[in-house]
């Protein structure tokens, strides 16, 4: 608590490894009881391009009590690239240019290597995070890549509640992994995304095995969703996490 | 105002022609501003049988300082009875119970003339809910058969916004009206509704022409709307008619 008001929130670098990331506490907890944990997904395009809205979330998420937590994506922002990654880049772009379907080998290469790797880093995230103080759990998980969120609802029993945004593109086997989840779910569709194919995203909130899962769907594309979806999304978590 | 406090509600018969009705209004408002009025419609199995759930909504709306009026529907509750409804709910069980799909004949006569009469029982409604002191504009509506809301929406301007629950068979020509909506809307959909066609009504949703859309989707059977997606409806209405 820096100067006692209430609204003050704390924003400090991380280094996890060699992996940068970002923590913000709400003020007025840090010297009280440790707040509840929430990890943001920064988008694949980096933390620095995706950093304005990222901010407001971790901003809106502090004033209602939580710390939150931000790591750079493998890949993503100053951190090596990943070659196969980037072909799978260059192949979709390619395919939506040419009006021509996205085809599974693509979404593989596009998904699969990055669930493989993320994964593993926010759990080390999470046991680094989870040690600081001011920091405690129960831990939530909101975030861009729907892939990632699905995996780690399934791996890590530390992650009591989810929000997914349903905004890319999901491999076929993501899907049985999707069925394994039983955690509460909040899933966020904007109905005319460019970046994903809307009949699989509803296929994959169907799959979802939690017995609370809710989807909020929403006019406009990738980057249109609407101020009172995200408090939606904060209510959400602010009665499963509380 | 019975006494002074904010929360006391009054709620009160009323007799529209021959349509039975109920209309609360928020204590507190009745001396002061007209309060806001929601249109809350039964769903069709008569507003005796809805009546828990219909008083907790009508609570809830005056607890935000709304007014609420039903009025029952055609053929429903103590109404004189639609014999080609009727005959239409028995063809849509026995259709349902053979496990067959529910034609496009048997839609079309259990809803189209719902809608036909129930639409400008409605309109009149709101003449005379208007003229009362105590309620005024703007006014929502809040309703159960997915394809009255949907004709209320298109043929009553005085409607600002509206919270659909897709929860009932849609006729194909509903469709089209569906596609003159302009209002902002709020679309509930269970899951596991046993009572529609949940692809209908993504498509419905799909086909509204309304710039702000947004359907929430629930878990759970036709009457189990959770507690937090009424909280949601409500906070839609709050946003768009105060």
């Amino acid at each position: 608590m820096r100067d006692g008001r209430p609204r003050v929130t704390r924003s400090r670098g991380l280094l996890l490894g060699d992996i940068p990331g970002i923590l913000r506490t709400p003020g007025s907890r840090s010297v009280s009881a440790p707040a509840p944990l929430i990890l943001l997904s920064p988008p694949p395009l980096g933390m620095r391009k995706a950093y304005p809205r990222l901010v407001d979330r971790a901003r809106h998420c502090a004033a209602d009590g939580f710390a939150t937590a931000a790591i750079e994506l493998p890949g993503s922002g100053a951190r090596p690239r990943l070659p196969a990654a980037e072909r799978a880049v260059a192949d979709l772009r390619r395919a939506m240019e040419a009006g021509e379907p996205v085809g599974d080998e693509i979404i593989d290469a596009l998904i699969l290597p990055l669930v493989d790797r993320a994964v593993p880093e926010w759990r080390a995230a999470l046991d680094a995070l989870l040690s600081l103080p001011g920091v405690g759990g129960p831990v939530g998980y909101s975030g861009g890549v729907i892939s990632i969120g699905t995996r780690l609802a399934v791996v890590e029993p530390r992650i009591s509640a989810a929000v997914l945004f349903a905004g890319s593109f999901v491999p076929r086997a993501m899907f049985a992994e999707a069925r394994r989840v039983t955690i509460p779910l909040h899933v966020l569709l904007q109905w005319d995304d460019e970046g994903n194919d809307r009949q699989t995203a509803l296929d994959l909130f169907d799959a979802f095995g939690s017995q609370e899962k809710t989807l909020h769907a929403n006019m406009g594309g990738h980057t249109g969703v609407p101020q009172f979806a995200g408090d939606a999304a904060a209510r959400f978590f602010t009665r499963h996490l509380k």
